[in-house]
């Protein structure tokens, strides 16, 4: 492997070329993003060897990690000019709707889903860090659809990050993620929502480090440009997630409003078992 | 300061005992625990240097460690067999009830109401470590209704412990709890619930870490025989809040149905603001 391109110089993009650059010294990372600051800042870090936009026709690998509303486009474009050692890897956080569209591309077999799972509430290239991806989960989708000697250079990549492969079709994924990272991240935004407004008429805030709030709501730091796409690419089972999450919280809600401190202990105890869950990849 | 007695050696109670003797190495530390189990491990532990139910008459400071709806009768009781030079200070999570009993005893002088904000999703003597307490708020309320000298001897103790001191009624106190610690509590536990019932039509879980869902729902791991009293002492308020919590739920749900993107996008950028408040703390 000699050559990455990568799309997007955020936090998730920042965090593949700096981790690519240290275990690969000899590698030449080029990399664009939109926003003009964070391709310079991306260039003063050193996350890339050098900012371009169009990727060299030799380019290995290219890495797409834009928000979730622009990845069709910009794989659709990049699929269109690349050449035919060139593997495209999209790192968005849904899979199905983007899937179905490279479905159709002629040059299909040189697309590879992805969605690694690993994030911090901060974005943009200042927030990246090489040990971000580090013995974390990689999710791939469709691999049958992925040429097999192109796939060779992700595994490639991903075995020298460190990274744990799970294989899923796009339509689990996206089910999946819902209710595990999505419906966290809405409900995180909106207990901040919820305490911003009570403090509109009760300025009087402490120091709430301890009180719980704050491991709750640190999601609801995240980029909105992030984020905002993804609630929608998802919508159906965000949706579904969502509305189980509304019933929940009214069920407990009329059970303290009839003061049944039995069954809310009961109720209680019977979610104690997500820590068996929780503790599922410490083994 | 001599001795102090501790009734209830859980997560709280054991800590304040475990760093009351590294600050003061000559205290006695006496203490009782309704579980035989518990009390042996604090034994055991080192949390106390001596097992009893009663405290001694020259018991400085008697610490209230219980669960929420134990304290009213445990505070009856304690002030009503206590001597002249003994404070009792109750550390429970809602103050408006306790303090309203409190307030018809003879003894009220005697009585300081505490609630330190610090705690973990572990329960138990074993989940007691001394630095849990160290550089965390105590929030005090009516300060004026107990005896200026017995005072004394609490802002020592907290003094000794590294803790900051706050002054709030205890209906400001509840109001204010409800949002920013009970109201994540219960988020916390109906997004388990929701996860959970998910699961039972699709075992395939993967490692989450990394994916959010592990830090909204630590919380969901906690005690219930702490939380559910809570939940009901604090009936009004948490109701207040929880109501709060579900219309904006409810509403971010309907921009999502819409596939308003822009809506969605403006709602999260308001709420990232919620980094300022989260920053009070560390200045």
């Amino acid at each position: 492997m000699n050559k990455i391109h990568i799309i997007g110089l955020g936090l998730l993009g920042g965090s593949f070329g700096l981790a690519a650059r240290r275990k690969f010294p000899e590698l030449t990372i080029t990399g664009f993003d939109i926003s003009e600051k964070n391709l310079k800042d991306a260039e003063v870090l050193g996350i890339i060897t050098e900012a371009k936009e169009n990727p060299d026709s030799d380019t290995d690998i290219i890495l797409l990690a834009t928000p979730a509303d622009s990845l069709g486009d910009i794989l659709e474009k990049t699929l269109n000019e690349i050449g035919e050692n060139t593997l495209v890897i999209d790192l968005g956080s849904t899979k199905s709707n983007l899937c179905a569209r490279a479905g159709n591309h002629s040059k299909r077999k040189q697309y590879l889903a992805g969605h690694p799972i690993a994030g911090t509430e901060y974005s943009g290239p200042k927030a990246a860090f090489a040990e971000l991806l580090d013995g974390k989960v990689m999710i791939l989708c469709e691999m049958d659809k992925t040429d097999l000697h192109l796939k060779e250079k992700a595994y490639q990549l991903f075995e020298a990050l460190n990274m744990k492969l799970r294989f899923m079709d796009p339509e689990e994924h996206d089910r999946h993620l819902a209710f595990v990272s999505h419906l966290s991240h809405v409900s995180s935004f909106m207990l901040g929502k919820t305490v911003l407004q009570k403090m509109e008429d009760d300025r009087n805030i402490f120091d709430m480090a301890g009180s719980g709030f704050a491991s709750t709501v640190r999601l609801a730091k995240s980029s909105p440009s992030m984020w905002a796409p993804i609630l929608t690419e998802n919508k159906e089972n965000i949706l579904q997630a969502l509305d189980g999450y509304i019933s929940n919280l009214s069920s407990i809600r009329d059970l303290i409003a009839k003061s049944d401190g039995e069954k809310i202990h009961q109720e209680l105890a019977d979610i104690n078992k997500i820590r068996d869950i929780l503790d599922l990849g410490r083994g």
